[in-house]
């Protein structure tokens, strides 16, 4: 995947998706564009092709991505449904546990994710890590299928792209990524539109709570902490899904290396975002919690009131770049 | 340069470059990522071919452009040259006086441009205003001149476009835009490293600042009002300077049309910048103070004290809007 790189889409899993139907495409729990737009531009493919498709996800696809085309296709529940006979195919994760299918059983199953691979699922595997957004993945997949990448599908993948790239901003911006990014658009997707869709379509009362989130900007060691209380959501009726993309706001100030927000869960739980800049590793620093993700974006889960978690945090920070 | 679209070189400005020596670059005053990519792509490329060049703007690149290669190159006064020998070269502006150098004579002069032409200024002109950037037309200039696309070369022109697409966000996006950037990365151009210069370089106290104007909105029929008091320049050691793009956050609200941000200049006076989005023209709302601009951002002054100034503001273009 990287510049100049060749990308080898796996046979088995091209003739996977030309000989099998009934599909079940999942994607992982809080999805982000990359999940939704993966997992959609996947399953318009399919159904162009005369396939039949379910989109699951666990939760509700956020407000902002609804402007993709096929959002309505996502459930949520799977109560009902004769599993067994879905062939699952897991986007932008690698293990059922990050969609919430743990006890489930299925007459197949594959994966497709540019995460690290930490679990041993799927019977066929496509994980590439160094690929910027499984929405890359998706593409590739459908060029070598020869399945039509149409506007709709393409308005999709570009998506995935942007999000996953902090709109071609992050070190994974390969020429590979913009010159996919060129054929998305010459396929129908509207930058401009899009980039309106996804960052100036805000509710008011979700830049509220942005504002009062930077209200509570620290700055301690080059690390930039910030947090949102359950009363906070409250007092601006917002929620979880109104947060994404809160930690990268800090990233703007010179010299700050890594930025941590923190999302109250409930009375002694914070769920971390964590990003960084450069060759600042976060991912490392989320294991450390049982987390996971990529180099300059991850995420963890930490316990304790707010000031024993920021100490924690800070104290494993610390640690980490002194070894 | 539309998508899709071939792109011209004129002829005769391939052999002017080829075939003369003792080049003025000049670009406009206060000079964005645009003027100075394209004046540096352009310089350090003539300069590769044994070729000698002035750089020339009335105005100092703006801190944050210093990271660009060759940036200390410009000069910012051309007296005790004899400019009556150098082949001038306008990039980025088609007229003297955008330049600051209306009085000069020199031996020959061309434009290289992508703003809509007002001034019959050059010998040669390649304007064209179909380009998202000046970057692009250096870009493919160098391409069919023959000359070298360096990293450094590549770095300003890659800028160049960052800057006048909004970061690939704007409707002059297209195909071929990201195909450019695809060639420009290819050369050496490092899009992280670009967009960190550029977006992650401020100072904290100019975030503190952010902070707290973004504390002031107050949104009243689809108008977005910010403002910024000297008291807190002062609470934040801040000056008008690192105000640079605040109207712009508040249109990330969904409901948000205009997006006015006032900053106290003396006791009773305050600066407007005003920014809208899609159609709605805040020109025409500047020049009914006597200010101006284009139609997504403009500015002007106003008499009074806060609360006045807002509501002299909101009456004007309610009656715009209503007219």
């Amino acid at each position: 995947m990287r510049s100049g790189g060749k990308v080898k889409v796996p046979h088995d899993l091209v003739s996977f998706l030309k000989t099998e139907d009934n599909f079940l495409i999942a994607t992982h729990i809080n999805p982000d564009g990359d999940a939704i737009g993966s997992a959609l531009g996947l399953a318009l493919a399919l159904e162009s092709a005369g396939k039949k498709v379910t989109v699951y996800d666990r939760d509700p696809v956020p407000e902002f991505y609804r402007f993709l085309p096929g959002q309505n296709k996502f459930i949520h529940s799977l109560q009902g449904l004769d599993t067994s006979s879905f062939k699952l195919i897991l986007v932008d994760c690698n293990s059922p546990d990050r969609v919430g299918l743990e006890e489930m059983d299925f007459r197949h199953s594959c994966v497709i994710d540019h995460h690290e691979t930490e679990k041993d699922f799927g019977r066929i595997k496509w994980v590439a890590p160094d690929a910027a957004a499984t929405g890359l993945l998706i593409f590739y997949l459908l060029r070598e299928s020869g399945f039509a990448v149409t506007r709709d599908i393409a308005v999709n993948l570009y998506t995935a792209i942007v999000i996953d790239t902090g709109a071609f901003r992050y070190a994974n911006t390969t020429a590979e990524v913009l010159k996919v990014g060129a054929e998305l658009i010459e396929a129908g997707a509207n930058p401009a539109l899009i980039s309106n869709s996804l960052y100036e379509m805000w509710t008011d009362r979700r830049f509220a709570l942005l504002v009062m989130v930077l209200n509570t900007l620290e700055i301690r060691d080059e690390v930039a902490l910030t947090f949102v209380t359950r009363r906070m959501f409250n007092k601006t009726n917002t929620g979880p899904e109104d947060t994404e993309n809160f930690a990268n706001f800090p990233r703007m100030i010179r010299n700050v290396k890594i930025s941590a927000f923190l999302r109250q869960m409930d009375r002694n739980h914070w769920k971390i975002s964590l990003r960084s800049k450069g060759d600042v590793n976060v991912a490392g620093i989320a294991s450390l919690f049982e987390g996971g993700g990529h180099k300059n974006a991850a995420g963890c889960k930490i316990k304790g009131n707010l000031k024993t978690s920021k100490e924690t945090l800070l104290k494993a920070i610390s640690q980490l770049h002194l070894s």
